[in-house]
């Protein structure tokens, strides 16, 4: 199970996999809903006679916690990706400012944007009731809480910040399909940030138990099955102008390196961002075919993450990108 | 996998088993942390003077939400078990109301007592800052979000609620192995509410993968092993004076009885609570040696949980139960 991949990794995932995959997914539930307010998002951050290279008509997918797996099909145990969502919330926050659109493609219950810094169960850990029982939120928390809700809901009155949940890999991988074809038209002005823990391996649904596995005397031995990567489609089918990030993480840091190259060969990924689990907070490694730039958060700064410099750094590679285009 | 359990099932969990699953487990940090705040929690919530059967010396252990089993040591992957942790906490408050002292053992991030019919993500749901900068609450959560703040606050200031957070199979059986010998003195007055999705199956922590499992080209085979039934250790050696309540939640109905008969009989279960997966929030059947009572929710009054009614039936039969000790 530790083996290092080897060059049969390097091979293009066959088609049938992937529509195999698709045909056998129990069916997206509000398909039509999110189809819509994809295209309303899209209208309504992108003008036709926009320059491609104004910030204006920028728009970035972030993916975001991990999928989950079921085991069985009246679902009551599945393998779950760990990844509390920190990421991709942080790094929202911080394409927003950047003036970019974002299509947040979130797991249920992870880590929402604004609300990174919160403790975790802010309700109860945040606020009182006065005597004359108004609500109050206590001194070391207010500012925090107060940012919070503002900006959280300015993004979203604004129509800059469209938040989409899922749970399974089935959902995740339908939704980012919906989306991908949404934001085709616009072209390479969309970036793809794909920071969520996505499952490698599933149980297919036809091959899934229906009810609860039921403990019987003896040990239980489950055979999962790769999902196909779905990366290669994506930058190769669904969204095939848009510039593509994808993030590695490993807790094997000998091997983290020449993965990210893989990944990067393999998908044909414009960037990948490599990390390892004990220190991603502190450091990325930002992998392009040109580069290798080793991104820290700046420790004199309170508060500071990494996600800060991350998306600086993101922004203007994805300029220069974009400058191809219009050249 | 889907076989019913045989009579195999009704053989006792062998002491090396648990042994073996308690000696391999990774140590529980804060042991010595949570020891301290139980016996606080027990001097403050019981006198050796009162009366056994005054409820004010009853204390329930309720536990909540799903219990997961890492695949690697270094945790990327993992098994869950689905529990939203809203049984545990609905029930926790009635429990309250009745006059007992809860330890609750709950899974970091599930449902918390108090806040059950709160939305999801409360903080951006119900509030928005106002002109002056104060932070308001919507008139349409007002009333739930406050007595939700006022009644968690009373509850942990007056000592009567200890909130103690697991994630991993081995930190819930270790602290309930703790709490369980923190509550002996408390003899019959003690309830064991065992409303948590426990894993049935894990992975041995010395035969576990060091490092996240790598995707090679291959489908993947998972070996697991049964988990020690610590029902029997719980009822027979930890807390052997106290009143224990299983739950068996099952998604074929079919089997459902059977196996909440085979629960009560092999580890001599006082009460076992049988639900099944689509009508869990409506009813549930309560099986005993003597009764079996079916518990519905109260279809005529609005926010009506089943955890009402059933808190009810088992106060009552508690009172029953002391009863015999007293005599």
């Amino acid at each position: 199970m530790d083996a290092i991949d080897d060059a049969n990794q390097l091979r293009e995932t066959p088609k049938n996999e992937v529509m195999s995959f698709f045909e056998s997914a129990p069916l997206l539930k509000d398909a039509a809903e999110i189809e819509k307010s994809l295209k309303e998002f899209v209208d309504r951050n992108t003008s036709s006679s926009g320059n491609l290279s104004g910030k204006a008509n920028r728009v970035v997918c972030i993916t975001s916690g991990g999928t989950t797996v079921p085991l069985e099909k009246q679902c009551v145990r599945y393998i779950d990706n760990f990844s509390s969502g920190h990421r991709g919330a942080a790094s929202t926050e911080y394409f927003l400012n950047a003036g970019y659109s974002v299509v947040f493609l979130y797991r249920r219950g992870s880590c929402q944007p604004f609300c990174s810094s919160l403790p975790d169960d802010p309700l109860l850990e945040c606020f009182s009731v006065a005597d004359d029982s108004s609500i109050e939120v206590d001194a070391l928390h207010a500012e925090t809480v107060k940012s919070a809700i503002t900006e959280n809901r300015a993004a979203v009155a604004e129509g800059i910040l469209l938040k989409l949940p899922f749970t399974t890999i089935f959902e995740y991988l339908q939704i980012l399909q919906l989306i991908s074809v949404s934001l085709r038209d616009v072209g390479p002005s969309a970036i793809f940030f794909l920071a969520a823990a996505v499952s490698d391996f599933y149980v297919p649904w036809e091959s899934m138990a229906l009810h609860k596995i039921q403990s019987a005397s003896g040990p239980l031995d489950i055979r999962l099955t790769q999902v196909p990567k779905m990366l290669s489609m994506l930058r190769n089918e669904w969204a095939p102008m848009a510039f593509h990030i994808s993030f590695k993480l490993e807790t094997d840091t000998d091997i983290l390196l020449a993965k990210a190259n893989m990944a990067l060969k393999q998908y044909k990924m414009h960037m990948v961002i490599a990390n390892e689990l004990s220190t991603r907070k502190e450091v990325v490694i930002v992998v392009t075919e040109q580069e290798k730039v080793t991104v820290r958060r700046d420790c004199t700064r309170a508060g500071a993450e990494v996600e800060s410099p991350l998306v600086e750094l993101v922004v203007d590679r994805h300029s220069t990108y974009i400058k191809k285009f219009d050249a």
